[in-house]
Order: C-alpha cells, then structure tokens, then sequence
C-alpha cells in the first residue's frame, strides 16, 4: 500500500460528510474561507526517530528546527503566511530534558524566524521512538492562494533554487559526514516563505507547490491536478550534486511553480530582488499527461520517480 | 520532568513571539477570533501504541474511533462545535492494509456521529511503534467560548456523568477481558460535543474542560487558572468503580464545568432534557486555592492526584 492510495482509500470514505466549507484534501493544505476575502491554510506533517531523522547524527535543535520549517514550507507552497503552529511530541524515556530543551530552541528559532506561534500540542512518553507532528496554520487573501491545479499549456515551469543538496546531504549524513554544506541543507532547509507569500501575489503564477518527495514525483502531481503534461530540460536543472537526486532527491522544500510564460521574466527578477532567491526555468507545460524529459532538446528515454513512503 | 514543566518551559520561551491574533496555551484549545463574533479553536493530541492503547487487546477500528473522540471533546469542552481534523498516522511495516482500513473505518465512524470533515494530514511509516496525531478544528461564537479561568467563588461544580469506568475498563482490557461494560467505556468514550454546545451557549457556566488526567488533576487546573478553591463532597461522585478511579483515572472525557449556583437546577434539567445526559453536583468552588476534600459534609485527610505523563 503506497501513501497515495492510502490517502485516496481515506478521501473516498469521507465523501458522504459535509465538507464544513472546508475544501477537500488534494494541496498543500487545507482551505477554510473565513470571509473578508480571507482564508486559513491547514497542514500536517510528522518526523519520526529512524525514518526522517537519526537522533545519533542530528542533534535535537536541529530536529525541532526542521519540523518547523517543513510545515510552514507547505503553508507557503499556497502562497499563505504561517501564523502558528500545534506541535505533539513523543518522548521515550532514554531523551531527558536535555534532549527536550535542545528541541525545543530549534523549534523556537525557525519559528521566530518567520514570526509563528505556538499555540498547542500535546507531550507524551513514547515507548520506542522520538515522534514529532506538527500542524501550522497559515493565512491568506483567498485570491493569493495557489493550488495544484492551475497550471496551463504554455506556462513556464520554475523552481525555488538548486536541487539535489538534500538528498546528497543526506548520505553525507549517513556516512557520518554531518557538517558539509549538503549535510547543512538536509539538516536546517530553509522554507521559502518571502518567496511564497510574494509569488501567491502574482496573478500570472498558475500552480505552486513544494518539493517534498522529489521533482519526478511532486511535478506529476501537479500534471494529474490540472490534467496537462510537461517536457523538462534536464540540461536547465539546477543541481548541487547529480541529476537523480536533483529529479527523485526528497526533503527539498524549495517552490515548484508554473507561470504564464509571458510573465516568466518579471517574476523571476521580482523574486530576485524581493528575496535574493533565484527561481530557474526547467521546462514548459505541454498537452498530455505525463512528463517527457529532454536534454539539449533531445527526448531521453529515462523513467524518475520520487520518494515513496511505505 | 513532567508534562507540565515541559510545557511552561516551551510558553517561556515563546513569549517574544507575537501572538497573531491567538489566544495563548492553557485551555484545552487555542482559540483564534476571525471576525463576525466568531473563533475557530484548535487542538492536538496524540496516542501511541504501549502508552495509550495495545493493539494486541484493541481493536484498529477501536483505536481510529478512540483518536477522533478525545480530540473532539477537548473542543466540545470549550462550548465549540467541532468541524474538522488533520491526522497524521506513522504505521510501522508489521500493520498492514487491514490494520489502516479498520483504523479508518473507525476514525470515519467517531467523525462522522458529529459531522466532522477530515481536511488534511500525514501518513508515514514508523521504525517501531504505531502512533497517531490528530489535530481537532472547531469553531464556536466567541460568547459561547467557555474557558478554565473563568470559576467563581460559590459556583456548583457539575461533572457530566458517571465517572471511574474509563480506569477500570482499562484494568479489565490489562487483564484480558476486553468487553465488559467498563472496558466498553475505555475503548469507545462519547465525546460530549451536545452537552459542550449546549453549555457553551449557557452564560452561567463559567468555567468548563473535560476530564482526561482525572477529575483530581484536572479541577486543580480550573482551581489554578480562576484563583480559587473547592470543597468536593465524596459521597456526591457518580461513578462505576471506586473513588479512586472516579477522582484520579485519566481518559475519562467527560466536562467538568462550574455554574452559578441559582442556575444549577435549571442547566441542568436544560442539559438532561436536550441530551439525555444528567449532570452532577459534586461541589463547591471557594476562596482558597486547592481542593478539600470532605465525606458527609466532615473534612477528610486524603491526597488525591490525577494522571503524570512522563
């Protein structure tokens, strides 16, 4: 059973309740319109001892500083500013209060770095593993709010930075090597909040997500969202490390957008010079239905796929 | 370290951060007003395998019904209707399939008595343990919000129901005997949400939370966040079980609310009438800051405390 049909098996038993105004699960996060032209953004994530982290290699403010920057990473992926955050933590016994108090100065850093609260949680012992699982709420003009869906033939497809740092960081890790700048990377990613929130302003920017199981996977999302296909040069994808894990890599939570391409330029100089980040241009919106990778405007026959959780 | 300091640690060390608009940490919810007279309120719990629940004795559907229930009551314990969750699920590799749909099955079942959409969340795998995070979003008047601060001196305290059954069922399904009534009541405890709607809208009711640590616990918290005391009458405790269990067994979910005395009767006859279930007087709150404990109306000299987490 992947994640995916899991969540589809969920999304089909809920059907018959009233959605509460709430729009349904498929982005991001969830939308709830609270009037005035405003809406709240809902989202979850959880880290887990031995899946998403290794307490031996990463040190707890670490930990604590990542589980922030992950959820508000999808608030921003809609285009919303993150106001606050629930954070539910399973402890087991062999952590002490040191390992507590270190954890919670990371959470308490990437949080302030963007001015989110927080507001509640839950603390618990755990038998067997660290758990963190975080909910951040964001807020956003309804118009502002980028979705899945959006994208158009024709649009121009943008990333928020270069790719492949974490996934490669992430075996430096492995390896022992945690100071290296990959290793940086995969330890302390950076949501792009100013880019986000600036971005969701831009009427021309069609779809916007962020990258959490890899390119290869997280583009397709988008594709089955609007209905439409892709061709991505590979020979424009900015990278760190190899190709493999610039497309499959997870974990990056840089922006995956698509722009009206007569838009394409402006938007990438205001994104420049509003937040100093660069977004790069690796391919267009096509008719169709999945998506055709291309180097020098060559098709190559390659199949990447993203990261799959069980 | 308890549950308790850890979280007074983290409240520190977020003062600086502003508020945006959130009431702070300390009522079963976090509590945002969005305008027209309204708030929506927020909480998160989680339940862990060999902490909260064993998966060899109880059943998944159980467990997915038992996650959407003690989330939902801490929003029925502020006066608020609950409208939505986010859950998040980490399912080490020996549950499978059937284990997930019998958990969402049961998770659909508890959501759907009340109406509750689920809007978001995460599922991911686990190294050891099965554990589940929920997050509750409910939304409510911003009059009907009732809170823990608010018990005044000569209130009656009013409990809604028999309590003492949820630690027995739990010293019955340690045991092995997993369907007796008690056991019933630990497996499958009701959220109050009627009751909670229906005294949220009672501006009589001053104070109210629902008991999840043990009556013995959780009154000190109204007793702490209000400045006053109480007297409660032993021989007035509804419940199945013995004394202990009723003042100091955890997961109980049910209100405990304080309400001007001249009003008693009539709430709750209101209460009984519109929801079958019959509120019980238990006590007095007083001057003073912690509970005495009196048998026929003479002082006795017991300490009574409610559930640690760590």
């Amino acid at each position: 059973m992947s994640e995916f049909s899991l969540i589809e098996d969920i999304r089909a038993l809920f059907e018959s309740i009233p959605k509460n105004n709430f729009e349904g699960i498929g982005d991001d996060c969830a939308v709830l319109p609270i009037g005035n032209n405003e809406a709240l953004l809902f989202t979850s994530d959880m880290l887990n001892e031995g899946i998403h982290f290794l307490p031996e290699r990463v040190s707890a403010h670490d930990i604590g500083y990542k589980a922030v920057m992950v959820n508000i990473s999808d608030i921003a992926a809609m285009g919303a500013t993150p106001v606050a955050t629930l954070l539910s933590i399973a402890l087991p016994k062999r952590y002490g209060e040191e390992w507590a108090k270190g954890f919670i100065e990371g959470y308490r850093k990437a949080s302030a770095e963007f001015g989110v609260t927080l507001v509640g949680g839950d603390t618990t012992a755990s038998a067997s593993d660290i758990i963190i699982s975080v909910t951040a709420i964001g807020r956003a003009p309804m118009q502002n709010i980028k979705r899945r869906n959006g994208a158009k033939v024709g649009d121009t497809i943008l990333v928020g930075g270069v790719l492949g740092g974490s996934a490669a960081g992430l075996r430096d890790i492995l390896r022992g090597e945690c100071d290296t700048a990959n290793a940086l990377t995969h330890r302390l990613p950076q949501a792009q909040v100013r880019e986000g929130e600036l971005l969701g302003s831009e009427s021309k920017v069609h779809a916007m997500m962020d990258i959490s199981d890899g390119i290869a996977s997280d583009l397709r999302h988008i594709l089955k969202a609007s209905g439409v296909g892709a061709i991505v040069d590979l020979e424009r994808m900015p990278t760190c490390s190899t190709i493999e894990d610039a497309l499959c890599g997870g974990e990056e939570y840089k922006l995956l957008l698509t722009v009206a391409s007569d838009a394409e330029k402006e938007i990438i100089e205001r994104c420049y010079t509003a937040t100093g980040t660069l977004l790069c241009a690796i391919g267009t919106i096509t008719e169709g239905n999945d998506i055709e990778w291309r180097r020098n405007g060559e098709r190559i026959d390659v199949e990447y796929r993203g990261y799959e959780h069980f």
